[in-house]
């Protein structure tokens, strides 16, 4: 195959029992097991030298479906609040990056800002912020909204407090704390950059109470594939966590998205593109085919067909018999991205519900493999030396059986292939992904500089 | 002297360097040094059986007076924020309570909840919510404010803001997640208990996003000395973080709050009052006082005035001399806990704005004590004998120091008295407490019960 520098970047992305919509009923899943589980998955991520855990995040139980909610493991229930879970990890693990998901829909800047900030001094550089926006009803029920907030609106508020996040990220020049016990002076105040925000959803003065973060800032993670989300990407993403079906799309989406950098003043390799894998490996096809089948077998067809309506932005498919084809549906407020990737994915094969449900049950909109380690790292290489990804979001569909697996059969291969790194380049998340260190925007130039 | 049953409950209140105002400048204390020191803090805490490590925290730097902000260790600036710190210290203890500050002003009660709750889990069951409100200007400036919100507003929405958290804590039954792999159902829709809440500053329908966490949820902790404060702790509390200067001060409020309990359906002993004490140890009494003047000695003048100031609700003190009376002062919107506690104090005693500073630099409004470990256990004894103290929040004056010393000497001459545990007697923090384990408000009795 053709050549291309450097090596994959590589996220381990936790869910409670694995991925797989029916992971929990496997027998072999790690189920309520509580802190322990995550310890063992960010210890073992650390030592395969991954670059980041990867926590997704939710603000609402999603009870749309009641009987279907009872019956899955994937209702938005959590054992854990991420950014708690990744402190509570961040003493126990030395390298390994960690990135937690916070909505910009229903929290504050100033409350965000200053967790974020905490996280990556406690962990010495290792944190990630994956800024999501909420588009649910349920969401907005918690949180004083009658209604969900409109997909233009939470973009809108999405920018903003990115803004604002990343201005109060650079509050103090990373050199302001001079704690000189001799003359007093516990910080240098013309290192000192109040904010004084003022705009349509927030007004901040500032500074931040907290001092610089190891990293300059934590890296800025997104994951919106619809135009707004591409857009706030290409100005302040440093990593993009996305779902692609095809080779295809995924060549179009990382030119698409590495297109915007320029116009923001940013190089290609200022962001990341990493598309979620959902890998189920076995010593021969048949193996792996057979694993596969036996999780695909567990799923209840309550759980299939809410599996299907989520994905397709919250459509009612309850009048609807699961060997009916999937409905042509109209826009609706909810996720774009997961709703373009499932309509297409439909559209393309000509599914049922049936079928469809089948086809996200793994991955849940990512991309599925099922086979060989040979045949994955095939599959993995592909999309990296054609620019379709610089890395993958690993989603072991069982857990703990296929991280382990990825790690004892899957790296090995990609390590042959000098594609994937033997030990850790850096001390940061930052250094790990190759990242820039950002300098901050209100430091004074010195003569030395 | 007299009998009371019960040991001491006592906190270790951290503060980077120690709580004495100029305790970052003596060349012994630990600044800037990172997680690590809160690491060592937590672990010498429970090995010596402390019940909680207890943090402060505020959403805003303190620079109303520039000069002084600059030149202390207390103007707001913490390298970490409290939730994520505990969390990051949860993995690495196993028995000491974890006990956080966070405002009830600007934050959202659907978010707090999740994050207390997370902890509590994290932590298997060591959680604490130290509830506050926020009243200055500069606070109020981070989060969209053109003015602090008055005292009785703020309190108003704490009370609410209560509610809703303890509210949503009881979204599930303590067995609602069944996790069965045959059935394939999950949770019990029967145990699942939307919370419904519409109120003036809060509409959250709930459910919590997470299981009932261990204690059955965490232990509300609160500070609040005024009228309102002390009748939202009589409601909710279970802990109370307080600051006495005298035996009648101490005893009366004791009376006071432990009074006020009954109106709600509870005892006395379902909520505990620990004054803070900051305790400054000498072999002899003369090492004592040396050891204290020369934190004492450190204190820069602006560092001073602006503490005074600071402590009397912002009033401005530039126009004084450091030598003239302390001003009787209206009342402002500030803490009011802190201002009766000054204000008494400089009355009671005739102090200057000097002396008045001397008098809180040290233990910053709390108690100070300065002998040998006969006499601060002389102290506290009497103190808890006579109903003023539950127990003690210790907030050592120079760090790691005066923690080291507390330990290695007054703490034997407690448990020679019988006054403190050798060993935790529970596995939570409720446990090593003696609070009891609230029953879910909304769990059905059955049969059994």
């Amino acid at each position: 195959m053709a050549r291309r520098d450097g090596y994959l970047k590589l996220g381990a992305f936790y869910h409670e029992g694995g991925h797989h919509v029916a992971a929990w009923r496997h027998e072999q899943s790690d189920i309520g097991e509580g802190v322990e589980s995550l310890v063992s998955f960010a210890k073992k991520a650390e030592a395969a030298k991954f670059d980041a855990v990867f926590l997704a995040d939710g603000v609402s139980v999603r009870l749309k479906y009641p009987e279907a909610a009872s019956h899955k493991a994937h209702s938005g229930v959590r054992q854990f609040e991420p950014i708690t879970l990744l402190s509570a990890l961040a003493t126990v693990t030395d390298r390994i990056g960690l990135v937690a998901t916070a909505s910009t829909s229903f929290s504050d800047p100033y409350n965000l800002a200053r967790q974020f900030a905490s996280l990556d001094h406690l962990s010495h550089g290792r944190a990630g912020w994956n800024l999501v926006t909420s588009g649910d009803l349920e969401s907005a029920y918690n949180f004083g909204h009658d209604k969900p907030i409109d997909h233009a609106s939470r973009y809108e508020r999405a920018e903003e407090f990115a803004d604002v996040v990343l201005g109060l990220w650079d509050s103090w020049d990373d050199d302001a704390f001079l704690r000189d016990r001799q003359s007093g002076q516990y910080f240098d105040p013309a290192k000192l950059h109040p904010l004084a925000h003022k705009g349509r959803h927030f007004s901040v003065k500032g500074p931040l109470n907290i001092p610089r973060s190891p990293q300059g800032h934590p890296v800025v993670v997104q994951a919106g594939s619809s135009e707004p989300g591409k857009e706030l990407a290409a100005r302040t993403a440093e990593l993009i966590f996305t779902a692609q079906q095809t080779l295809e799309e995924a060549v179009a989406f990382y030119a698409d998205v590495k297109g915007r950098l320029a116009k923001y003043g940013r190089l290609p390799e200022d962001l990341k593109i990493l598309p979620g894998v959902n890998a189920v490996i076995g010593a021969t096809e048949a193996e792996a085919k057979e694993k596969f089948e036996e999780l695909q077998s567990l799923i209840d067809t309550r759980v299939g067909l809410a599996l299907v309506s989520e994905h397709l932005g919250g459509v009612d498919l309850r009048g609807y018999s699961p060997d009916d084809p999937v409905p042509v549906l109209e826009e609706t407020n909810g996720s774009k991205s997961r709703q373009v990737l499932v309509s297409e994915l439909a559209r393309r094969e000509n599914l049922t519900i049936r079928q469809l449900y089948l086809r996200i049950a793994g991955a849940r909109g990512h991309w599925q493999l099922v086979g060989t380690p040979e045949q994955i790292a095939d599959q993995l290489e592909e999309r990296f030396i054609n620019y379709g990804a610089d890395g993958f979001n690993v989603m072991p569909p069982l857990l703990p059986g296929s991280l382990d697996d990825f790690i004892a059969l899957v790296l090995p291969e990609l390590r042959r292939r000098n594609l994937f790194r033997t030990e850790y380049e850096g001390r940061t998340l930052r250094e790990n992904l190759g990242l820039r260190r950002p300098p901050n925007r209100f430091a004074q130039a010195t003569a030395a500089e």
